[in-house]
């Protein structure tokens, strides 16, 4: 039979989702924990790799087994042999027909960025940082264009596997929260590095590094070389996957990674 | 001169603020950190002595050196040799009478609490848990008889150095915000372990084992052998000092107020 999981992951102690030699990835320690539950060996398959660092609050993936279990051993059972950054939320029976990947109708991403002088400390490894004001009306300006469907080998990495660069971006999204900004994109699939590399073009448009037109020009030009640098993983969270309702997976509206939002706001309660 | 410095700090690395002989304290790391701007060997005052496990978005302390630096090189130039996960948020010359603890008027105190059967993984050291369902309202109520000035003893450890029981809880507040519930205590000091005793028993208020009234005849009682267990300290923030606006100190509140946060970190990524 083929099972359905929900996972959420702290991909900061992780080299990535896939697979490593070394044991490294958090499919490694899924793997590990479904196989001691089925007591035969597991392969999952995920819906989106996440890299070195980036982080899942809804990562879904499926697996095939022939033990009979009930679904709560692929939660709690997994949830007691998982190390503690790794949690399983949720698991469903699913059709022989389902898969996690190319089932997948679309994903979405958040970016935290905190941006302020001082360096993160409490949340150094969830959030991205930039040191100088930005401009989150200008940055929002400057992600219309790239709404739709698009080549997107601008913002791709060199080593993305993807079979074509056209996507579909639905939503993109800039809002302020205090010292955060909080960036959400969905999309059909994202191509490799791509919402880091569009981040690192936000913020050069940020910080009046260059003007909003610039973004444009650069998905036009479908060349990477002249985008701006990857930002770094710390900040990026696969926030939700989209299937079809008829698989009757647990609703992909998610949570933001709402303990760094709030732990940015506590500092304002009132003394008295 | 006297310096005064705001941090932040994420405490489940260290063995709590306070210097230990191994220097797995954060106070060692900063001391460490200063020493070397100063070129002379640092030693801290701070306001709010966390346990291991405990975390602050607002920890005040003061030293007093002979170098000459400029502020910044209190702020920038320690975050540049402090570990990733403390960091020096602002710097005041302050006068020789200020006094990082003595001084302080008040300290708040806000724990994260992951509400839901799964447990946490994306944030698995930044928050408590409980697995069975709480009723926010129940809790609230029983907090009321808290509010306003007692002696605290039965919410108190054993090895507290406070020199009196008695505290005026100012703020006590508990809120659901999704999977997650807040809580904010302000008082103008704690006992140790108080909050996250007091937690341990709104716990037991909240999912029905015992009555709201509880809390009161445990507080009356003074004895904190009939109270609840102490409740980890994953999910505990020093939130944020208060000194008079004499000493020119930034204000607590330099961040989000908790009421923006308490849509935001609500809001659902809408895949479409």
């Amino acid at each position: 039979m083929r099972i359905a999981l929900g996972l959420e992951y702290d991909g900061s102690a992780f080299c990535g989702w896939q697979t490593q030699p070394g044991g490294c990835a958090v499919q490694d320690a899924v793997e590990t924990a479904l196989s001691q539950i089925a007591a035969h060996s597991v392969r999952t398959q995920c819906a989106g790799r996440t890299d070195a660092g980036v982080h899942a609050l809804n990562q879904v993936i499926h697996f095939d087994t022939t033990a009979r279990r009930p679904l709560t051993a692929w939660v709690r059972g997994a949830n007691t042999l998982l190390p503690k950054s790794v949690a399983v939320r949720w698991a469903r029976e699913v059709g022989e027909d389902f898969h996690a990947r190319s089932r997948a109708r679309g994903r979405a991403y958040a970016y935290l960025l905190l941006n302020r002088p001082e360096r993160p400390g409490v949340h150094y490894t969830r959030l991205g940082w930039y040191h100088r004001p930005l401009d989150v009306e200008r940055m929002q300006n400057a992600l219309g264009p790239l709404l739709g469907s698009h080549d997107f080998s601008a913002f791709r990495a060199a080593e993305c596997q993807a079979a074509s660069p056209h996507k579909e971006l639905r939503k993109a999204e800039v809002h302020r929260l205090g010292e955060l900004v909080l960036f959400e994109f969905a999309a059909d699939a994202f191509l490799h590095h791509m919402v880091r590399n569009i981040i690192g073009c936000l913020v050069k448009i940020g910080d009046g590094g260059r003007p909003p037109e610039w973004i444009e020009q650069l998905l036009h030009s479908r060349d990477r070389n002249l985008a701006a640098p990857t930002f770094p993983p710390n900040g990026l969270y696969l926030a939700a996957v989209e299937y079809a309702s008829e698989w009757g997976l647990p609703s992909a509206g998610v949570r933001l990674p709402s303990d760094v939002l709030l732990s940015a706001g506590l500092t304002s309660i009132v003394l008295s």
